[in-house]
């Protein structure tokens, strides 16, 4: 076995999760991860942890959703299961990415509705999504497989301690911190970050992460920005995102490239025209898109925003959470560009403060 | 996809399980069966079931014995899953059979004893176990993929109704008949089933089925017996098993290969020196031994004795269960051979009572 994936899954079971004696623990993962499930098992076997694997397939979630009619219930054995649970680990690993293109996106969401108990429960435990070096990720990308392995491994076989004590500098601004100013080509926006707090994103959650984040206040946004990476929402890519904001909402908007599903989106809620997020990606292992928002946005010349539901724990006590039903996260590359926190440069052309 | 997988999904879910609206639906099985995986989505949202998909993987499991020290406790996990499960389909697929011939029987042992509270609840649900043709168990059979598929439908894709009518009768025999005589070449046995149950295997539990069972009363079986078809027992194959039967126990046995493994089964416990069950197998969609049990002990012109425990169901009230930690089936072919029961003839040489 590739060395690699031992690694990976060592990372998974001692960094991410830290997988103990008489931990329940789930797996998700399709055949293409079979050798991360191997190298899972053994690493949970060590810790004393009992697994079971739960195997994803698009192919297979579609045969079940053309096929089925009437109203989703919550699968009961389901949420047993993860009410037991103490760790999850979930891999991206689908043969065949656009496997789901053809269901329909109210369907996913009736769907979705009656998961969510079980969502909920999930986020409760120790949990971190990961990807496995896949041919349907590399050929979205536009690589071999061989490369797109040493992309992937190059983003995840850090030394985390490092990036999280580096990233607890940028944490620590984010919560200090008033104001942000973003300034690029097409670009000037300002918003408030007052009262809101920062995380140290750092590899639990996330196989690869490399990401500081917080939450706007509500009603702060104002300005323009071009977001300038593709982003992919069920299925349909839209390029060259253009937002303008006033009072924290979206006032005009326009993309170059599958523009109806932006409209889509900021269409669906109240709460999606505004912004829950504001990520600075730090991981410099990362040094091209892919297309996959793992990877993305995670990526050390980058910021990114999310248009839609913020994060509960990026939300300070005094301060209105943004809730909607979507939460979509479109990419700025900063190598041109400058990101200031009340002044103080953050970001400047490519480089963080730490690098100036 | 084959046809012939589709139609073998909805046996399992019209027939055997019989899935209805709302039922919790758990399929285990590997990436082999994955069509079969794909076809049973499809039947059990058609039904309105709620199904999840278990991953096994005999390569995984190795990797977790292999470096699990301690001991094992029962994963509350699954345990909690399985308490909420209605129907339970487990598909037999995996890649490679070998793959746990390095683990210790000891540690399977242990394993199974913590799985032990799993098993009983699962067997208090629907459930049925089956197979789906794989390259693995096409060589182990020594055919190509093709030809096995051949097989492996040709023993499935049956009119299950009319196998469970003809069936009916024999099971009658059963509960209504006092002494078996079983003769053959090598082969004079008499045992006594009276007070004992016929169980009609018509495809509930097995896909394959076709068989009819019950089991011999505790001390009744006297005389000589050959089986000259092999059993695989934990990756051993024995070949030529004779036992000679005395008060129903065991006093003296002999095998052509792997005799060895034939010693580890009789001394297991005392109940593994008694048979717990003798089967008789009507699928005549099975007309060639493959080494898998699901079909061999179904095929039609043989019958199958078992050591070790007898199932519960067969017992009747006023008689004794043979208990043991083994039930180990071994085959006679009756193409030559005869079976009565009370003087009447139910096999001779190859045909049934229905067939004469």
């Amino acid at each position: 076995m590739d060395e690699r994936i031992e690694e990976h899954a060592r990372i998974l079971v001692e960094w991410s999760t830290k997988i103990k004696e008489g931990d329940n623990v789930v797996i998700r993962a399709s055949e293409e991860a079979k050798e991360l499930v191997i190298a899972l098992k053994k690493e949970v076997a060590k810790k004393g942890g009992k697994p079971i694997t739960i195997y994803s397939s698009n192919e297979a979630n579609r045969a079940y959703f053309k096929n089925f009619e009437g109203e989703f219930e919550t699968p009961e054995h389901v949420l047993a299961m993860m009410e037991e649970t103490d760790v999850l680990i979930g891999i991206g690993s689908d043969p065949n990415l656009r496997a789901m293109n053809d269901v329909s996106g109210k369907k996913l969401a009736e769907y979705s509705k009656a998961h969510r108990p079980i969502q909920e429960v999930q986020l409760s435990k120790r949990w971190c999504g990961t990807q496995h070096p896949t041919n349907a990720q590399a050929q979205l990308a536009g690589m071999s497989l061989d490369e797109y392995k040493d992309f992937v491994y190059s983003a995840v076989l850090r030394d985390w301690q490092e990036v999280h004590d580096l990233q607890e500098d940028l944490k620590e601004k984010l919560d200090e911190g008033k104001e942000v100013y973003i300034k690029g080509p097409d670009t000037e926006l300002t918003m408030s970050i007052d009262g809101m707090i920062g995380v140290n994103s750092d590899g639990e959650n996330n196989m690869p992460s490399g990401e500081v984040f917080t939450a706007p206040v509500i009603d702060s946004v104002e300005g323009e920005i071009l977001f300038d990476k593709p982003l992919i929402h069920q299925g349909r890519e839209i390029n060259g995102v253009k937002l303008k904001f006033e009072g924290g909402k979206v006032v005009e908007y326009s993309a170059e490239q599958n523009e109806e599903a932006l409209k889509d989106i900021l269409e669906t809620d109240d709460g999606a025209k505004r912004l829950g997020e504001l990520g600075i990606g730090t991981n410099r292992g990362i040094d091209i898109f892919t297309k996959n928002m793992l990877f993305d946005e995670k990526m050390g010349d980058t910021i990114h925003l999310a248009l839609g539901r913020s994060y509960p724990r990026c939300v300070g006590e005094d301060r209105e959470q943004n809730e909607s039903a979507v939460h979509v996260d479109m990419i700025k590359d900063m190598s041109e560009g400058i990101l200031k926190i009340d002044d103080e440069v953050i970001m400047d052309n490519g480089k963080f403060f730490w690098e100036i």
